[in-house]
């Protein structure tokens, strides 16, 4: 397949809260940043983390070719953790184009609550 | 009314919950492509499936002119059913304009969430 | 201010439920595709909506200059009210530039449950 | 990192409930303008709030180069606040280019409800 997407994608809102009623994988809040690589080269993406009073994080991500990755933000560890409770926000340079849609699943409150959008893409 | 859309839409986030509080068709946890043909020709669609760790999965999809198709993932059987508690990403390629919107009902609790977003839109 | 937005939008996802736990117009299930009209001229819209077996339905609609109207699809009676618990989608055609964002409040449950997106817009 | 997004957005969607279950900030009902300036020149905001049935009200806002403003309407004071219980819709036109998405988190009810959606930009 022709690869779909855009090279640049912005998500300005970011919020992983720290509490949780679950603590099963699937249940507890998180904050996800589906990245899908539909076309036929590997993706290496510099993903920086924004935030209001501080300079921006870089990490590194890569997607293979025809693959999907849903990453979450609470899973980042390299140069340092997302901090809980705190105001981000989050841009993907990907040498290739790919196609990004940011996911919050909130489970402070005995049920959950979902949130979803496309990001803002550009080349 | 002149056709409206693009010809090619991603949606980078799946999933469909194993769970369901009820198994009532409307509230039983499902995953839909909302897929408008607002046009005078019917839409011929290649739906394909992509997932984190193997090779993506092709399926046929058809929606006559001046009507909508609301698409259950779950329903989706040939040649395979979409695997449940599973991470996977959507591409539409149809032969005419349309517009697909994402929406998931999660009835994992036994209160209902929901999300939505436009997918992502090219020629 | 000078008008933003497009002329075309498109709402491929559309569902009344006709349960609600509340009667309060608030917190009654509720379709609404909210409309800007941020130009200096008013805006004369024409809404057709779209079902899955039969012949779209046309409704007119207008928002003044530099005004916004939440409009609940619930309220559309002329030439017919949209059926609950039916799925439809909506196009929207306007002669000045508009933004639609189309949201719904699920209360079929004791807890409400939302959605919401920016519409597909093309000129 | 070169600028990123448009510097106009829309949001025709807004409306901030009166009522919250929790007086604890994080989950008091309220509405938010996530806004990104991943660019190297701070940006200075016009935001202007459209009503069903009176004239527009206009705040200035900043966004200093490299960082997020998650902004809340609840917040907005001067040149007046922004009515609870009440439908309003928001434009932003910046000097250099921001990105805008739109989240509300509901707590009316014991448990929390959230939508989120990029805005409509142009330039």
């Amino acid at each position: 397949m022709p690869a779909i997407g855009k090279t640049r994608w912005a998500i300005p809102e970011g919020y992983i809260p720290s509490e949780s009623i679950s603590q099963h994988r699937a249940l507890l809040s998180h904050e996800t940043a589906c990245i899908l690589n539909a076309g036929e080269r590997d993706a290496k993406i510099r993903l920086s983390v924004f935030f209001a009073d501080r300079e921006p994080v870089h990490y590194r991500v890569s997607v293979p070719a025809r693959r999907t990755l849903h990453l979450r933000f609470n899973d980042l560890k390299d140069p340092e953790p997302v901090p809980l409770d705190t105001d981000y926000a989050s841009v993907f340079e990907s040498d290739v184009p790919i196609v990004v849609q940011h996911t919050r699943l909130d489970s402070r409150r005995a049920e959950i609550a979902l949130l979803s959008t496309v990001a803002y893409g550009e080349d």
